[in-house]
């Protein structure tokens, strides 16, 4: 089944639901069984009888009871309060050729391991939102990755088990600062405000009665309508059971929890050496999981992220601005 | 003040409050005045009421009424679920002593801005607890640090504003796993499961009103009794103000978020070469902020965090174990 969360209007202001996405139509599953949370973690909390009652509640009550044409409600991140987003690198060709424009070769332990950064899980952005130009970046860049979602909370999971705790599947946009970026992983930290001001996440989970492995989809990147380039998931190096298993081990993956793929080469404006414009529609396809959109926002009064460190600091003076 | 969270047996099990350490005794805030709340994050939500309140709690009541001698209850970490966990680099000697190991120089960009990762928000350790030694590791390590706490929701924060949202100060142990963050950060994604498994928080939540910057602290670590190591925080390169406002350039933090300063030069057994055994009891000293005590676990079965990559991965094997 697909899973969505969309926002009603409530009198004390906008709610978020959860539904279910079938035949252009929205079911509200709380409105239609009220034994069924309106939260999606929630949701995945209760595991199959969650499932089975949403199955009988699509059968028994068709489309039209407690639901609305998808077109005319505001949808929102199908995960929008995520616990932890963890997003990794995962394609080969594009980590080979990252390291290449370094003058580099990939490090052998990218091969060994599936490494991964901690991106910002209260940053997300639902289909259609305008995801905002941060003030301190030229170069922002998006990224085409297919987002894993946890389904139940484990530890020390194997890679044979992992796949039982797997949700389902999203499409997941990484927008990026490429100048920013580049600075923070000089310093060996992982990239943090490169990353950290928006998540795309979208439009519906995808569950895995309906896809088990997302080991085979065909991906392309549209911006204002034109295809700038396509991939396929089956050029991932690592899957999505031996990632969450990796995350698993010695700490606790919780429901809801995010896994991104990273993007497969030229899923991407910096392997493209093409660049986004302020106002322009960013359309990420992957078979099966549809389409996500975003509108580029306008870019404010610049600053930039350079400040003043020991000499002042009882002062408190940065130049951030 | 000093403020805790603590654990109370209830008929239904363990249940965590918070408290204000005065005297060898722990006020249970809530049970002495019902407006005040038992979370330490909703407490910092109210601001300056609540602690108007809690003032006037400690003085009208004394020590005696609604509270426990400190060693008669089990403390938890001050904030035991915050929001998010980040954790900088800031002492200089630290980080230029880290590149020379590599035969590196010192990027200049960590002189441009304070460089932090993302630690894991969900694997917090309080006082006294048995740190499990991962099963993965041949190289255990600590790290002495002061941690931040983040008082209310602010973004797009001004090196001279970001003082105002800081709620206080504790001690931070930065645990991790020296084999794995190696292999990780030469991947540039920064350290994940190097980290993740654990990180040390208390004893307690100094707040701004005794204690307006961490910027002049003496900070000593001990192993099994013995000194191993003394700092200072004055030599740290970045203050507290310039990291928050850093962190909040075009995202939001809230109430009850840890930054960590990182540790100064010789903080960790890294820069000692020296290491620690199963059954070490590590006890982190901040002058002002109190000792940050744990115990070391010892090894379960040894793992190996190497797995096989696409060529397996329909299969889902892995080699981990």
């Amino acid at each position: 089944m697909k899973l969505v969360t969309f926002e009603i209007e409530t009198a004390h202001g906008p709610e978020p639901r959860l539904g279910a996405l079938a035949e252009g139509r929205i079911m509200d599953l709380n409105a239609a069984d009220p034994t069924l949370p309106a939260d999606i973690i929630a949701w995945l909390e209760l595991g199959e009888p969650a499932r089975e009652k949403t199955r009988q509640a699509l059968l028994s009550t068709g489309t039209q009871r407690f639901s609305h044409p998808v077109n005319e409600v505001r949808l929102l991140a199908p995960v929008p309060r995520p616990g932890a987003l963890r997003d990794f690198f995962a394609f080969e060709e594009h980590a080979r050729q990252g390291a290449a424009r370094r003058k580099e070769v990939l490090a052998p332990q990218w091969y060994e391991q599936p490494v991964y950064y901690k991106g910002n899980h209260r940053e997300i952005y639902g289909p259609n939102e305008t995801v905002p130009w941060p003030s301190y970046t030229r170069k922002l860049d998006f990224e085409l990755e297919i987002a894993c979602i946890v389904g139940k909370k484990g530890r020390d999971l194997s890679p044979e088990q992992a796949g039982d705790y797997i949700a389902g599947y999203s499409i997941l946009n990484d927008f990026s600062a490429r100048d920013i970026q580049k600075n923070e992983m000089i310093c060996r930290m992982g990239p943090a405000k490169g990353k950290d001001f928006a998540t795309g996440l979208g439009p519906y989970l995808l569950t895995c009665d309906e896809l088990r492995a997302a080991d085979n989809l065909a991906m392309s990147v549209y911006v204002n309508g034109a295809q700038w380039s396509s991939g396929n998931s089956k050029d991932r190096y690592w899957s999505f059971p031996v990632m969450l298993s990796h995350v698993s081990q010695e700490e606790t993956v919780y429901p809801g929890d995010i896994l991104g793929s990273g993007t497969y080469y030229k899923g991407c404006g910096l392997d493209l050496d093409r660049w986004i414009k302020p106002g322009d529609v960013i359309e990420l396809e992957v078979e099966k999981l549809g389409r996500l959109r975003h509108v580029v926002g306008q870019p404010q009064a610049q600053k930039r992220l350079v400040y003043s460190g020991k000499s002042s600091e009882a002062k408190g003076h940065g130049s951030h601005r």
